[in-house]
């Protein structure tokens, strides 16, 4: 006979992905809603998947990504500034104090992260990301951060969008940070991102249209706040939402609140050994509401060392 | 020969509109940037198209869509607030005094915007919207309002998809009022839709995961506030604009000073006889500015008079 993709290739869409529960639901889920004539048949247009980013499609241990980074633009900023050595939380920022940063909370946090992503426009930012992605590596991994993203969650996405779903980022990270990459590394493009924000203003600078990035935050796109900004940048309630974090707790609920079929899904970090096990009691990524709340909710916890196979594609085989 | 489809439809993708520089502007324009290998050739993923709404994709007189339904929602509350009798700006909306409500300025519009918008969810605010338009006529044209879509600007929008542009409305009305319609008048999906936003806040009701609209702005999307959507929503600076006043100054001015192959379009509207003709001394849809900038800009004035051939759908060839 001929020879077909189908028997090179092999016709499972999720191969890095173990059978199981989770790989089930997956597949049954997207079977159910493009069943035309089925009970559960979704138009192509509600096909609306929200996935959250740090530890949903890439590593965020031992610190979220863009923190390395905003501590790196300090860092770099610091000559300018010596009172830093000695004001907090600049101070700990300079020497990798996480913890203690962590500790002085939120607005200590927003108050670093202005320094390193304000006063330029998009495009220097932009420029900025791309240069330190280029050349920042992972202390574990020893790689770009943009390879450490999770290649089971890769083949979910594609298989999606094959189903004719609509794939967004909903992310508690900076939306400029991640638009500069998601589409090449997930084949999500720079409109699909949804994140939070800081204040743009429009001006003319030497008669040129100028956007200025201002200290200021304009929109935390965590918590709470996920489901807002789903229905500010997306307009209509998902019909799958995928997240690690009790920051997805609250887009996991108005995802799987809604009429008809729904499925909610945490990554849960459970592979010391491939990459990070942590949940309950973790500085980052911590996980807590909702694995308490998982099994009466109906969200399929997906265990990373169970559930894939493979996580990183430049795993060997 | 045989029959084939361009033979029966005809070549061409623009047929209401006539044969001249606007209409030679764009199909120059898009083929320029879709000529792999030419010097002005652009990458599917950069080409993203804007457009204003009222006026430029729909009719805006005698008084923008937004605004008679803003009106009707005061009417239909008023039973219970007789103090509105002598009351401004409720006052005046009761008798459609568009002038007397305009005069008091952006704040009065604003307020009477929360009153029949807030208080209630996405989804009851959604089918207020669409029972509306489902009923509602233009005066003078008496007819629902979704089928005063401009023919050529549907052609448009379809032209530019079928060349891989990703087409967006950046309009400063209400995104919840369009998103309900856009994707079946324009082909344009909710998530693509980037206009004025009232604050959303996330609660638990009765248990139930809720989105409650709240009677506050969150963002304008006018004037300069239209690159600041664009920045947000979309992530990127649109290679074409096309609008109709001195609302979208700034969003022309920011898509064409952009380097490589840009456009600039502005809808005259010049055509007393089959719609309106007005500019700088209207109150709705004021184009001042823009008329005197164009040419130095380099931005296509459109007249509605010599530029269509058809203007609405429903015209007899
Ligand atoms: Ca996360
Ligand atoms: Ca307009």
């Amino acid at each position: 006979t001929a020879f077909t993709p189908s028997e090179s290739c092999g016709d499972d869409p999720l191969p890095s992905w173990n059978d199981g529960p989770a790989k089930q639901a997956i597949l049954d889920f997207v079977a159910k809603v493009t069943n035309e004539g089925g009970p559960d048949f979704v138009l192509p247009a509600d096909r609306i998947a929200t996935f959250d980013n740090d530890g949903t499609l890439w590593v965020e241990q031992p610190m979220y990504t863009q923190i390395v980074f905003a501590f790196d633009r300090i860092k770099a900023a610091a000559p300018d500034h010596p009172e830093w050595k000695t004001t907090e939380p600049f101070a700990a920022a300079l020497v990798n104090d996480y913890k203690a940063v962590f500790a002085e909370g939120e607005k200590s946090g927003v108050k670093l992260l202005m320094i390193g992503h304000a006063g330029m426009t998009p495009d220097a930012f932009e420029q900025i990301v791309v240069d330190w992605l280029a050349t920042a590596k992972h202390p574990r991994f020893d790689r770009p951060y943009t390879q450490l993203v999770y290649q089971p969650m890769v083949e979910m996405l594609e298989f999606l969008r094959a189903n004719e779903f609509k794939t967004f980022i909903v992310s508690g990270g900076g939306i400029d940070f991640m638009r500069p990459w998601t589409e090449k590394a997930y084949g999500i493009p720079r409109d699909q991102v949804v994140g939070s924000c800081i204040e743009v203003k429009f001006e003319l600078i030497d008669g040129q249209p100028t956007l200025m990035r201002l200290p200021a935050a304009n929109f935390v796109d965590d918590g709470p706040g996920k489901p807002v900004g789903i229905q500010r940048f997306i307009g209509q309630r998902p019909i799958l939402a995928f997240g690690n974090s009790d920051g997805d707790f609250e887009m996991l609920q108005w995802t799987t609140a809604g009429d008809g079929p729904r499925l909610g899904l945490i990554v849960h970090h459970t592979d010391a050994v491939r990459e990070y096990a942590y949940d309950r009691d973790s500085m980052v990524g911590q996980l807590k509401r909702g694995l308490d709340a998982a099994k009466q909710e109906g969200w399929v916890l997906v265990s990373m060392k169970d559930d894939w196979k493979k996580i990183f594609s430049f795993e060997e085989d």
